[in-house]
C-alpha cells in the first residue's frame, strides 16, 4: 500500500485495518491475495476543498472513497453550477465516459470534506485484472450494484417533486444533509435554496 | 441458439449473422468461441404491447435487444404513469437492484414495438462467466460504458430544462422521436404532452 500524500503512521495502520476489512467484507477472498492486493493500492489523502478534476480537463483516474465526500458538479453556460452527485464511503468515483474514452470531463470533482481514497488509473486497472481474475469479477459485481443504484436514483429523479427527493434523500442518505452544504444539497436535489429552506421549515416546524 | 418464440426460419438466419456480426464487432473473440458462445444464447421474440414485467414483480432476467423498443416506466401513488427509459437496439435492459437482489421492480416493462431479445438470468450468466472468462471481461467493459452513459444522462436530465432535454435527445437519439407514443416521450422529458407538443411548434415553424 503505498502512501502517496501524508498521512500519520497510526492513520495508515488504521486504514489498512479498515481496508483489509472492507475487502474481506466484500470478496470471499483469501488473506494472502487480499494482502497482496493492499499491496499494489495507491493511497491519497485530499484536504477539504481540493479541487481533484476539472470540466474540460480528461478524467483519467478511478477513485474509491475509504473517507470524506466528493462532490460533482458542473458549470453551465449561464455560469451556474449545477450539483449531479455526492458520494462517500464505500462509492465509486469514477466519470467513465471520461475515462474510459479519454474524452474531456463534462464535471468538477471536489472533495467537500478532507478524503482519503484509493486511485487507480487505466492501466493499473487492466493490470490488476490480468494477474487477479477474482479482482475483475468482483469488480463487475459490484458495477453492477452501482448501476442498480443509479438505475433507481435517475428514475427517482424524475418521478419526484424536489420535496418529495428531499424526504427520499433523508431517508435513503441521512447523514448527507449534515456534511454538505445546504445551496449545494439543494443544487443536487433540483431546487433553489430559499424552497429547501421552505420546505426544511415545514416539515420541521412542529419537531 | 435457442429460439423460445416462433419466428421464421429466414429472421432467424437473419439473426444469427446480426448476432454474430456484433460479436465479432464487439470483441476480439476467435470464430470458434462466438460460434461456442452463440449456441448457449436464448432469443425470445415478443408482440408489440407485451408486459414483460410488472412493478412489484421479480426481475429474474436480463434482456440484450437485437431489435424493437422497450419502455421503463412507474405507476406513481397518484396513478400518474411516469416513463424512466427507453431502451433499443444494442442495449441492454437489466433492472438490476431487483435483479441481483430478488426484490420487487419499482418499473413496468413493455414493448413499444415488436422485439427480439437475447435473455439470460442469474444463474446463466453466472455459469457463462465460470465457462469463458472472457465473456465475463466483455460484459465488466460493456457494463462501464453504459453505467457512464447513465451517469452523464442523470446529470444532464438534472441540469437541464425540458426543452434542453428534448433537444439533447433529438440530438442523442434522432430515431427515438418516431419511434415512441409522444405522451410517453413526454413523460420521460419530465413534461407535459401539451408542452411539448408546444416546443415543437416552436422549433419547427419555420421548417
Amino acid at each position: 500500500m503505498e502512501l502517496l500524500y501524508f498521512i500519520t503512521q497510526e492513520e495508515g495502520e488504521n486504514l489498512k485495518e479498515y481496508l483489509y476489512n472492507f475487502l474481506k467484507k466484500q470478496t470471499n477472498f483469501e488473506d494472502k491475495l487480499i494482502r497482496e492486493i493492499m499491496e499494489e493500492i495507491q493511497l491519497e489523502t485530499h484536504d477539504k476543498g481540493t479541487v481533484l478534476l476539472k470540466q474540460g480537463e480528461i478524467s483519467n483516474k478511478c477513485y474509491f472513497i475509504l473517507k470524506g465526500c466528493i462532490r460533482q458538479y458542473s458549470i453551465l453556460e449561464d455560469g451556474k453550477a449545477t450539483t449531479t452527485n455526492f458520494f462517500t464511503e464505500e462509492e465509486s468515483v469514477v466519470l467513465f465516459n471520461s475515462y474510459l474514452n479519454k474524452g474531456t470531463s463534462d464535471y468538477y470533482l471536489s472533495c467537500v470534506e478532507d478524503v482519503v481514497l484509493l486511485v487507480g488509473d487505466l492501466e493499473a486497472e487492466e493490470s490488476m485484472y490480468t494477474k487477479y481474475p477474482e479482482v475483475e469479477k468482483i469488480t463487475r459485481i459490484m458495477l453492477q450494484k452501482s448501476f442498480g443504484e443509479s438505475q433507481d436514483s435517475i428514475a427517482e429523479f424524475m418521478s419526484s417533486t424536489p420535496e418529495q427527493r428531499y424526504l427520499n434523500l433523508l431517508k435513503k442518505r441521512p447523514g448527507l444533509m449534515e456534511r454538505v452544504p445546504q445551496h449545494q444539497l439543494a443544487s443536487y436535489l433540483g431546487m433553489t435554496p430559499e424552497s429547501l429552506s421552505r420546505i426544511k421549515k415545514r416539515l420541521f416546524k412542529d419537531i
